[in-house]
């Protein structure tokens, strides 16, 4: 089945609930991309908190409107800590993203990441290699880049989405956004984003946040990616590199959802 | 009693001093605002330093000039380190700087700020909700967020400054400095300062820094929450939004105690 | 004996030979760099990834192409994790590069140090003080700051190189790299770049990126270091301050190797 374009109205209604909403998102996420983050949480309006000890990382998840589970600098005690703080999202509803970085060619990390799609997180936010590496169906890219598109991945998402119940997000240099029935294509950003660290574990953080939000989630998830994409793109114009590039994709989500 | 306005003099005195003096601070302070953080000093000509483990952190704390301890990604061992820090820094006339991050909320770091706060600080830093928490007058913020405006905690920061024998910077839109018998206000700054992430834990390292100038502390804390109220103020004039200000604000920083 | 100065024409070689290969660089590195120090490597084309657990650090050594261990805000846990992550790298002959920050003043890294020279690194970059700290000529700098020249710590770097069998690359205003026997002296750069955290920790990168490509590898060790001198002269030429500075770095390196 063909999968539908994200429409610009979609996108201009996500991004409007964020900024109002604010939904304060609980991020257990690597060392390398707190900052960014942090600051693209910020610049569109959400409320971003880094809460990670295994004493109070639970209680933060009961407080909080989502939570991102990304395994990019995975340690055991960190491992440990998410595992409580999902269980405590699932016990108060609050609903958990993962973002299954470089799964595949690690155990370590894959085994924790197959652990964690039991415990039904709300949505899941890779690159094709990641999404493959999760459904089974390959050993994952190099190191954390992919090495397949997304839309060679896609029928992985689909797969995983309907086996766990979920939404999956496989992106790249299109995205996807699929529940495993229904499947949302988003367009646009440029390559310079890959060479900016933490665009797509950032973009992880947005989904986490618009799955706080109320309405359509598969509609919202993808709006995220539409948002993300549609500044990458801005910012790109603006910018004479990957330096430049970050003010201005700050500077771009900053204006989305600006009145 | 109404709080006094910091004057333009002893912020100018105050921040060359900072550059002469060049102070080496010993930052144990939250994985989100690392990078930020040292570039904020550096910016400044102070020289910051982040040494973590229980087994330095105590004789790095011997040598620094200040110690900051930000309790934002509190981890266990964490915890135990910065409190090896505290007692070396305490046993060699270290001034070290408190900023309770999201004190209230959450338990575990609630009670380690409790004891912290025994040992002696020389500062305190926090917003509304953080200062009013540590006083024991509410129950925290909204995650790392005030929910309070600074004017309503300054009774909650004098009563801690009094009792504790500190000094308190209750920091937002105005910032208020006190010991608990005078009080300095700072104004300026611009909103778009929160929609950066460190901006608050930054000064908190910046008030660290000033501990270690000589002359009056109270003034000197004051005049740190001036240098960055100001370079606020310019940054905002010279961005597009939270991205371009990050550059802007350390640009503007760097100009302040330049000849 | 007087060092040769690198010649430009090796610069733009190593440079196109980093954006061809894109070696896949794991990097075990300090809290407060990792963002600039994967944007670094990201901008000059390699391929960066921080995995850092003892379970898997030593499996992603493996698959590798290069390591950096770099001792900036040193654990007891990360400490074994990076003996892992060596050994591993030695099995599978991934060259592993030291940096090792703020060594000599402090016991605990300083032993670890010592452990790691045997260990046999491709190379070693520090400030003078960290080189001749190593070397057992000083008791290191103050904090992470040198407070001696690169070519004070000339006849240091070329001992160590001799006695491990290593590339020393000691690094200031001027940097030096020495085998032992022959000498590279690379000049440009500016004092500016000493008021941004991370310069030196991410050209440590850079060096551990080259220490994977074909050809003479003190030549393209000298080359890293020139990328950053020239980048850090363009980006003075194009910033107002240390904040505008971390942009046009970035930017100036992602020219570097363009076509």
């Amino acid at each position: 089945m063909q999968p539908d374009l994200l429409n610009s109205a979609q996108l201009a209604h996500t991004s409007h609930l964020l900024r109002d909403r604010s939904p304060l998102v609980h991020c257990m996420t690597n060392d390398v991309v707190q900052t960014f983050t942090a600051n693209v949480l910020l610049a569109l309006g959400a409320s971003p908190a880094m809460v990670i000890d295994a004493q109070e990382a639970p209680q933060f998840a009961a407080l909080a409107d989502a939570l991102l589970i990304n395994v990019g600098t995975l340690t055991q005690e960190r491992a440990h800590a998410m595992r409580l703080a999902v269980d405590s999202a699932n016990a108060n509803n609050t609903p958990w993203t993962l973002d299954p970085v470089a799964v595949g060619a690690l155990s370590f990390r894959t085994e924790f990441c197959q652990q964690l799609l039991a415990l039904r997180p709300a949505a899941i936010r890779g690159n094709a290699s990641e999404i493959m590496a999760l459904a089974g169906m390959s050993h994952g890219g190099r190191g954390v880049d992919t090495t397949d598109t997304a839309v060679a991945a896609l029928p992985a998402a689909q797969a995983l989405a309907r086996q766990y119940s979920t939404l999956v997000a496989v992106t790249g240099e299109v995205d996807y956004v699929t529940d495993g029935r229904r499947t949302l294509m988003i367009t646009g950003g440029d390559a310079l984003m890959t060479r900016v660290v933490g665009t797509g574990c950032a973009l992880s953080a947005v989904v986490a946040a618009c799955c706080a939000l109320p309405g359509d989630a598969l509609d919202n998830v993808a709006a995220a990616c539409g948002m993300m994409k549609r500044a990458g793109r801005v910012a790109t114009e603006n910018s004479r590199g990957p330096g430049s590039f970050v003010a201005a994709f700050l500077d771009a989500l900053y204006a989305e959802g600006q009145p």
